[in-house]
């Protein structure tokens, strides 16, 4: 039977979510509490996609092939109780044996969360602190040049040279609440840092040091070494995915 | 010179603010920080009072005798540099001589924030995942009881025979936002485990197993067995101080 997991896990002492070897992953710990569940019989799990080391999700899916006999309740106490309390399992499905959790995202929503106040150290793992003002109005401007459909690959690190960059962005919104700048993406994919990386640019921007009708030009430079700093992995949440 | 220096923490890693040998606590790391800032010789903080073991604080104060000439910026700046980063000052004043950190408190807010939706792994340390329905109604209606002088016997974990129980709650407050239930209490003091035993009861009156025109009884009776659990220590926050 195959299983659609929907999950959270706070990415703080993970090395991303996809397997290495000798690194602590989510995957990992994931397939570790499927396996004991399923007898014992390796389990893999099908996320919708990596998330790099450091990264949260509030809302994470994956499918999986179990064996055994559990209705989607148990099957979500049985991993629960298997899994360290920075992973948890919201909600389990029984899905068609051809539904893929990857391959049938329709898009997924990223948001990215910036301190512009005093540094705060409750927030420290998950919240970037960047901890001086930013012109957030100037930032707002930036951010709907990302809007369409782009070839992203300014964006992208460690680019394989004849990968497919080109992505939709359908949503962008910048909100400010108690000295938080909080901006999310809605797209139909991302690639490996594009959103810490668009981030970065808008940071850029928020302190002046790059006029907000530049991004266009950076984005059309197709050129990583234009689109300047990566902002750091804890201010990062997969925070929706839709099939 | 004496110095008042605000700071805040996540409490998570320590056994507590006060010093106790061969634990990790949070009075050690800052005297460890003034020390070192004062050429070595041993300098204490006196803070408002002290935090128990993963609670947390926003807004804490402490006063510290520091011999060296430095400015109150340099000396926040100083105090950083040489804290871990689940510690933060957020400002440093010259006081009097005579300021007292503890006596001179004329009220102290704590805040309890308890999750009473889907378990959350970012917020496992912040928040008290407590996960079910809450009747918040009949807990805002407790909640009152607690206002005003009494005698908080009932509510003190550790007490001593003698000690004074009396305190003032001036205000309270319960909001919910989000599956969050946000408790408050401002008052001229409170004793051991007070806040955590008062949200104890007050869940034991959510899950409709206290009514909550007991409260008054409880109070009154003055016996730490009628009152219930204590509520854990990452809800809670003392989030101000005021002199």
């Amino acid at each position: 039977m195959r299983y659609l997991i929907k999950f959270s896990y706070d990415g703080t002492a993970y090395s991303g979510f996809q397997i290495q070897k000798g690194l602590d992953t989510i995957q990992e710990r994931m397939e570790l509490a499927l396996t004991k569940i399923n007898n014992g019989k390796y389990t893999s799990i099908t996320a919708t996609g990596r998330t790099d080391k450091g990264v949260h999700a509030l809302c994470q899916y994956g499918h999986a092939d179990i064996d055994v006999e559990i209705n989607e309740k148990k099957l979500k106490r049985a991993l629960n109780s298997n899994l360290p309390d920075d992973i948890h399992v919201i909600e389990t499905k029984i899905v068609a044996n051809d539904f893929h959790a990857r391959y049938g995202v329709k898009s997924k929503t990223y948001r990215y969360i910036i301190n512009v106040g005093e540094y705060n150290p409750l927030e420290r793992n998950h919240v970037f602190q960047y901890n001086y003002k930013l012109d957030s109005n100037s930032m707002r401007n930036a951010l709907e040049y990302f809007k369409g459909t782009h070839d992203f690959r300014a964006f992208v690190t460690d680019n394989k040279e004849k990968e497919n960059c080109i992505r939709t962005i359908e949503e962008v919104s910048l909100e400010e609440y108690n000295d938080k700048i909080i901006i999310t993406f809605t797209g139909d994919g991302f690639l490996r840092y594009q959103v810490r990386n668009m981030v970065g640019i808008l940071i850029k921007v928020g302190e002046n040091k790059l006029n907000y009708r530049e991004i266009s030009n950076i984005i059309a430079s197709r050129d990583r070494t234009k689109a300047g700093k990566t902002a750091p992995a804890e201010g990062l949440y997969l925070i929706d995915v839709k099939y």
